[in-house]
């Protein structure tokens, strides 16, 4: 069944009510009960909840064959808490498990290995890169991943759709009862904002730290009255591993340029304004229109009411010059943003549903008015894929990204025009990840397109005397300098389903087939 | 039934698997599916969920005949909200509304008249003074009141036994999209903490304000992600009327005397050392108790790692002289408590699920040190009565009590022996609200007495050089000076049901009978 963005959804996946993607506000006013977790009560009073292991805690968690546990990648390439689970899990002969996690990186190679043996065959993610992406595009997962943006993962959670048996929180600091935060410890990682759903949601909660604080270790992030048992480790991540690529700051002049570029589009909105708000995604361009925001706004005299995201030290920059009065903070992106949130009042954080869940009551991107996001690939409807390389293999993560270019009134991707030897303009994305109607600009070093949808801004840049072209110049303009890339091979097996952030199926991602040539 | 309080529980109030009281950790361990509320998906971003008026409101939430409204009592005797909003119900030609509010009091005598009316036919609350306490005593509610302490409330509230339709949350200041603070406005009355675990579980949540804050209006209280509507009026309530005489300190010698002792008994015991934790409840002589541990805690150079409770000036004091560490803060007694609250980062609020919450995985209360509390009635089993008088008449509030004692190591009840010319200490007491296994030490102006079940306490006591006696003896002491009280009458019809912290039935009220002299 074809749905809003042009992809054919097979009947396979529409089983238990799903339906395919029809559009961003599909689901608007819906009614819902929300998910209800069947949990135990502690009515005896008790001094403590800390348990001797990791292991003792998945024991006395109950887990089992077939069960749903659940990670945060706060610590993103620096996590050592899936691992750590997931080998007492596998070490405990304990089969079949479903990995809800916020996101899987390159730090979670080794649990490759395990969806190769069976203990894990269901996976549920917001991102996949390294040997995980490698093995589930290779059909290894028994079952099809499942792959939601941030706001998606917690509403599936809060609707019922991912039941989480037990949570596993890496906390920076946490006391005997379970009270977690994200910094005072060793491993400092700024918010748990992904774990403040799953630990309101799951079953059973398992804190696990490496810096125990005296009780109540406060104001907690993860609340005692959520959480069954403490483990303290030796070491529950490496936070210097926070900043990985996907947040440095780029030094590349063609990076520079289109930021600037965009920054200007910015500018010449009518959102521009005193008191608007902001958030750049991950990517070298997205977050350099930082700096390029500040000689404008102080040409005009403005300044950001909030901002909001992942967070990093660009922006960061900003609020310390005061140019950013609050910021909202889903994420810290890095050592600067995890300071920030520390030290700064005005700096908080915030969970997952509240920054961007699309069905509860209104997220925080609901009220945003610009949201700059990298692509690898956005098509001639504006759609966007974040998740599959150009070799189709799983690489990315949609993230906030779907759910930041829903909300914000200017949604502006920023991307060169050619990666490598492929085209990041074309005709067809592989994989649609944030649908085009959620996309209002895209800027490129070589030139800027405005969604037709939106004349109004159209009317706006060019009174501003921005120079505008089409996506189709330049789709036409890459095919040109690169060539149509070759299409890719797939075999007809599903090894992932992207849902829309609502839930709906916005695309499905299929098992690669190694290149052949043509005969 | 008898349950294990002694009482006999009419199987009328058995149905729906309702249970007699059996003990405090009677439900330890069980487990339990958390209430889902149904809730409205709001999709499509929209600016701000401002409304005209509660009329509209309470419109556009579909209030209609037979539901359940909520309301929190923080403002106590200077509350507008549930009159305001129970008005437009009523006007509305609105009936059957069940009442579920965290306490109502003497600023709610308007809503008496509702009862006669029919618009109100249930009440379930934590506290009911007034006209309110008099219309359930004279049976004019068409269904029992149930009362809960605060932990039992928010207890009923996560496991679906309240259902709350809608929530109506006055709050002090509230953002265009809801989020909610209890400070910073015009009428500020602290935290919002009773309202916090209605917000999540409420189907639709109104924030009603009389300051409108700018956007994002942090850190928030009730989050925006649960409210469907903001109503703007011009008052909310009179914080000068949140210190009632239940908060008040007393300067009469008799309860100085007692207090003192209490102190002397805390400093008895091998809880009273550097980090204990400690809550004063409401009453003179309750909150006297903290200007006597001054010198006590100097002298053996020792401090209060942290307070709880319903927080009040003394208790501000001794943390502001560094003699507390932090303060989590459940309700604002009076205007220092909220002073402190707004200004002092060590001084935090939680959730009354945060609290006291029996059943959810370990509250604050659990944790508990020493409480001290007040009683209208403790009797020869050291169950405490805090919600009849001695007339019969519901005029009280279990609030806090029995939820404290229960978590608390040691509770001491601090009582006169006698009030007008009513014995405090007694044979059995009208109504059981806390029961006698939680309460270790009775201190009255004319002695000690220890729970028997406490020989620990005994010995520590003893051999501290504090005299005791029995509350056999006390009780003596009281019926020879003022005589046995006479029994009051009541007519078979129950008109409260007193819940057990864990949802088990502690006891019943009946309708009373006007006196009439013996033939």
């Amino acid at each position: 069944m074809k749905n809003a963005v042009g992809r054919d959804i097979p009947e396979s996946v529409l089983s238990n009510g799903r339906e395919v993607f029809q559009g961003n506000n599909y689901r608007d006013g819906m009614e819902y009960a929300k998910n209800s977790p069947k949990v135990r009560a502690y009515v005896k009073p008790q001094e403590s909840k800390i348990v001797a292991s990791v292991k003792e805690a998945v024991q006395l968690c109950g887990v089992k064959d077939g069960m749903t546990v659940s990670f945060h990648h706060h610590f993103r390439e620096g996590d050592y808490i899936a691992n750590m689970v997931m080998k007492e899990i596998a070490d405990l002969g304990i089969k079949d498990i479903t990995i809800a996690a916020s996101s899987m990186g390159q730090a979670h190679d080794p649990i490759a290995k395990l969806i190769e043996d069976g203990v894990v065959t269901g996976l549920q993610t917001s991102g996949i890169r390294g040997k995980m992406g490698e093995a589930v595009s290779n059909g290894k997962l028994k079952t099809p991943c499942i792959l939601r943006s941030h706001g998606g993962r917690v509403r599936a959670i809060e609707m019922g759709e991912v039941k989480i048996d037990v949570a596993f929180v890496g906390a920076p600091t946490a006391d005997e009862y379970g009270n977690a935060r994200g910094t005072g410890g060793k491993s400092d990682c700024g918010g748990l904002s992904y774990s403040m759903v799953d630990a309101k949601h799951a079953g059973k909660v398992v804190v696990i730290t490496d810096t125990l604080a005296p009780f109540p270790n406060f104001p907690p992030s993860i609340q005692a009255v959520d959480v069954d048992y403490v483990v303290v480790v030796d070491e529950i991540g490496d936070p210097k591993k926070i900043a990985t690529r996907a947040a440095r700051l780029s030094q590349d002049p063609r990076d520079l340029m289109m930021a600037e570029n965009c920054a200007k589009i910015m500018a010449a909105t009518p959102y521009f304004k005193d008191g608007f708000s902001f958030q750049a995604g991950a990517g070298g361009p997205s977050l350099a229109v930082n700096r390029f925001l500040e000689p404008l706004m102080k040409e005009r005299d403005i300044k950001i009411k909030w901002a909001i995201g992942g967070i990093s030290g660009p922006m960061v920059n900003l609020f310390e010059k005061g140019l950013i009065e609050t910021i909202v903070d889903a994420q810290s992106f890095d050592t600067d943003a995890v300071n920030s949130l520390r030290a700064n009042p005005n700096h908080y954080e915030i969970s997952t549903s509240q920054y961007a869940n699309p069905m509860n009551k209104g997220a925080f991107v609901n009220k945003l008015d610009f949201v700059v996001l990298a692509a690898l690939e956005i098509d001639l409807g504006f759609n966007v894929n974040v998740v599959t390389g150009s070799d189709g293999i799983l690489m990315g993560a949609p993230g906030g990204h779907s759910d930041a270019a829903s909300g914000a009134k200017c949604a502006i991707i920023i991307t060169p025009l050619i990666r490598g030897r492929m085209p990041t303009v074309c005709e067809k994305v592989v994989t649609v990840s944030t649908p085009g109607e959620s996309i209002d600009v895209l800027v490129t070093d070589y030139g800027t397109a405005v969604n037709p949808r939106r004349q109004d801004l159209i009317d706006a840049l060019t009174s501003a005397g921005i120079k505008i072209t089409t996506i189709e110049a330049l789709k036409e303009k890459a095919y040109s300098i690169v060539g149509a890339p070759d299409e890719l091979k797939f075999h007809d097996r599903i090894v992932a389903i992207m849902e829309a952030r609502d839930g709906t199926i916005l695309d499905v991602v299929r098992q690669i087939k190694p290149f052949e040539f043509d005969d």
